[in-house]
């Protein structure tokens, strides 16, 4: 595989170099769009605007939506206006509606007016969807059939209309006059099935459907989880429009995937391939979060400073228990990384409702008691033990021994609460990130430490 | 959805009460297998088992099959022999291979005698690929045609052949006798191809296949990247041997992705649900990652101690810098843990790859630059300035505003190399998670700030 690569890059280098030599166009369209688009982001955008312009423009196109849309945004402005045309002509309409994000609103707009008026409807029609929407990514081009239709009259009807703009024809959609869905056949069916059989008689009557508006990650996660090719997509007047097919739900799938795994990292941003991003783009997808999360640093170090402006530093025990925050808000974050995280996961993949948050609450709470409990002990021997450990008095090994659970209580709580009343409050559950929870429990971790110093040194008859 | 779903929770608790309802049992059954298995994991597995009995056989093991693993073997260990050999029986091979995992050896050998010799055979060879494989999830049910077959001929040998069983008859693969494919023909071009065209005069001669050992997670991510709907395997001597299909690839990178963003939030362990692990097994994924954070976290006080150790109490500067550590190992740890995870998701999509590791550095070494030097600069301001600030002097104030860049540079190289050195390796990207990188710029960081703070204090003739 990856030798093949690097002979594609190559080829498409010395084509863009000598765009003379027509046996190197011939090799490079031996390959599939996929592996073509993954190439092409290696090469810079003039070399990649010289190689697509030398391809037949139905490859062309093809390999134009496979590329990460930056690079996609670059060359299409290189490009004359007659090929994107010919581009948003041959497109299957869900590309074509995609192809809309890299052109600028006008150009795309005057763009309609050139491709065969019906194309252009079919686009202007997608996007009265709203964004992101069932609607965005549905082909209308699908097979249909009465209800008194046969067998063999099915077949014919594939045979006459179901040409390669067909995405799938796994599914053939048995309407009524008005366009309401009343079953579905499977092609495997219509060819075992009797050929003067009706597609009433043999069809599935409860097909699961979805309505256009609703968000194409939704609609994704149902073709997966049902293990369909393609699903049929209902107006809000029950009647059909179109259908979404499997590929192009894995792709949202995918994407979605990338946008939450991001997000829990603390990056803001949509799917963009990593190395299409300008080190600008870089910058504006991490600073944000990293700014408010510094700034909410500055808390953290308000508190410390809040208790050693209080403390009697003749003690030296400030100093002393100074030294151990860093494992205090270290396990606090870690474990409510490690939280946050399972719980998130468990939101996107439906496994956990938000009015499961009790069961998860009470679940989390014992899980982390356990384990606190245990780091607690260890904490305890770290800072009390001589030689292996620090040979602190027993009374400040306790505040390390008890904080120390009582803070993985407080990071599991945050980490499974917040999510879950993200959920609640329909926002994206991920934007309760890893950092986020860690940055929250350091400060919040610290008072906890700091107080339980207080009472437990108190009992003591110490102070700090 | 979800009124529906509490409907058919209701109604199997209500029968799994009184399991003489008929009525109930037959409601139960115009549901979806996977919509009553998302159900059934909230009963508990004895309510379970009765609902499952009562049902259709066929229709039972289907639920099964779409059961998270930990119930489905609670339930499996209740059921009669015969009625697991049944599913066995069923299911297609590679879901009759899944459910092994959920019984004990012995017994699924033991099965294995009463299933058909034939059947048992085919789940014997399919074991005999390595775990994980392409081969254990491949089904040796996909129709096969001669080369000079005619597409009348092929249409033929669906109607014979492609029962419920085949789990999709999209693609028409033709062969040569000693079993090598020849070709692939989809089936909308057999229907609508001339019925006397031949097989070889009609099919795609280049079809992309799988080696039967190729890992799952990796064929899987090949039929999404091309949007195939099943892909041919093909054994070591090149002959065909089955074919992977897309829905139960998109199982397997659903569960590879959840895998992946737990490891990645430090969090041990299979794609198994939420709801259905217990506490206990919640403890063994989180609790050795957590250990050995907190572990490695001692050395962070170390640090700590070693500074305060060789400190000159009696400047107070120690304290003075103690109140910053929280800051900078928060900026590191959140840097860190936004390139770590922009990274191993980039390394996971295939849009990284090792060899990229020095495209990859010098980004982001200059992204870095620019967010920790900004960061550096907000640093300075807190610590220098009165009122808004701390009121630090100039040469403390300067040593936040140094170290910052630095350890966010650090933590950027260190995110970005780690998970790229981990792929070199052949190791997951994604054991390099956010905690464990936050954690190790925890320690590294803090010798940076401090030997930064010796070196500016020096020049301005102080010590700490």
């Amino acid at each position: 595989m990856r030798i093949e690569e690097q002979d594609l890059v190559d080829r498409l280098r010395a084509f863009a170099q000598d765009p003379e030599a027509a046996h190197l166009i011939a090799e490079i369209q031996e390959y599939r769009p996929e592996d073509i688009a993954d190439c092409l982001v290696r090469l810079d955008s003039e070399d990649a605007v010289l190689v697509l312009h030398a391809l037949d423009p139905d490859d062309a196109a093809y390999i134009l939506v496979e590329l990460p849309s930056e690079t996609a945004r670059a060359i299409v402005n290189e490009l004359p206006d007659t090929t994107v045309a010919h581009y948003l002509d041959i497109l299957p309409m869900d590309d074509a509606v995609d192809l809309r994000a890299q052109l600028d609103p006008e150009r795309f707009e005057a763009l309609l007016h050139v491709i065969p008026a019906e194309d252009a409807d079919e686009i202007r029609r997608l996007l009265s969807y709203p964004e992101g929407s069932a609607g965005q990514i549905l082909t209308e081009d699908f097979v249909e059939v009465g209800p008194d239709a046969t067998m063999a009259e099915v077949l014919q009807e594939i045979r006459q209309t179901a040409d390669e703009d067909y995405e799938t024809v796994n599914y053939i959609y048995v309407l009524s006059e008005d366009r309401h869905l009343l079953g579905v056949l499977t092609l495997r069916r219509v060819i075992r099935a009797n050929p003067s059989a009706t597609a009433r008689e043999i069809m599935n009557s409860e097909p699961v459907t979805v309505p256009a508006e609703m968000p194409e990650e939704e609609v994704a996660r149902t073709i997966a989880r049902y293990g369909f090719s393609a699903i049929p997509v209902l107006d809000d007047r029950g009647r059909m429009v179109g259908i979404v097919t499997a590929d192009d739900a894995q792709e949202v799938l995918e994407e979605a995937e990338t946008e939450d795994v991001l997000a829990m990292g603390g990056v803001i941003g949509d799917a963009e391939a990593y190395l299409s991003l300008t080190p600008w783009q870089l910058i504006k997808r991490r600073f944000p979060w990293l700014a408010i999360l510094f700034l909410a640093e500055f808390f953290t170090g308000s508190v410390l400073r809040h208790y050693s402006i209080q403390s009697d530093e003749g003690t030296g025990l400030l100093a002393q228990l100074m030294l151990f925050v860093p494992l205090l808000i270290g396990a606090g974050g870690n474990a409510g990384s490690q939280v946050t995280t399972t719980i998130t996961r468990a939101l996107a993949l439906g496994e956990v409702r938000a009015r499961d948050w009790w069961r998860v609450i009470r679940r989390e709470l014992l899980v982390s008691f356990v384990i606190g409990g245990t780091l607690g002990f260890l904490g305890f021997l770290r800072a009390y033990l001589p030689f292996v450990g620090w040979n602190q008095p027993v009374s400040l090994s306790l505040v390390v021994g008890i904080a120390l659970p009582l803070i993985v209580m407080w990071a599991a709580s945050v980490g499974s609460l917040l999510p879950i009343g993200a959920k609640a409050l329909k926002q994206d559950p991920a934007v309760m990130s890893a950092p986020f929870i860690s940055t929250f429990v350091d400060a919040t971790g610290l008072i906890i430490y700091f107080e339980i110093a207080r009472l437990v040194l108190r009992a003591f008859g110490k102070s700090f």
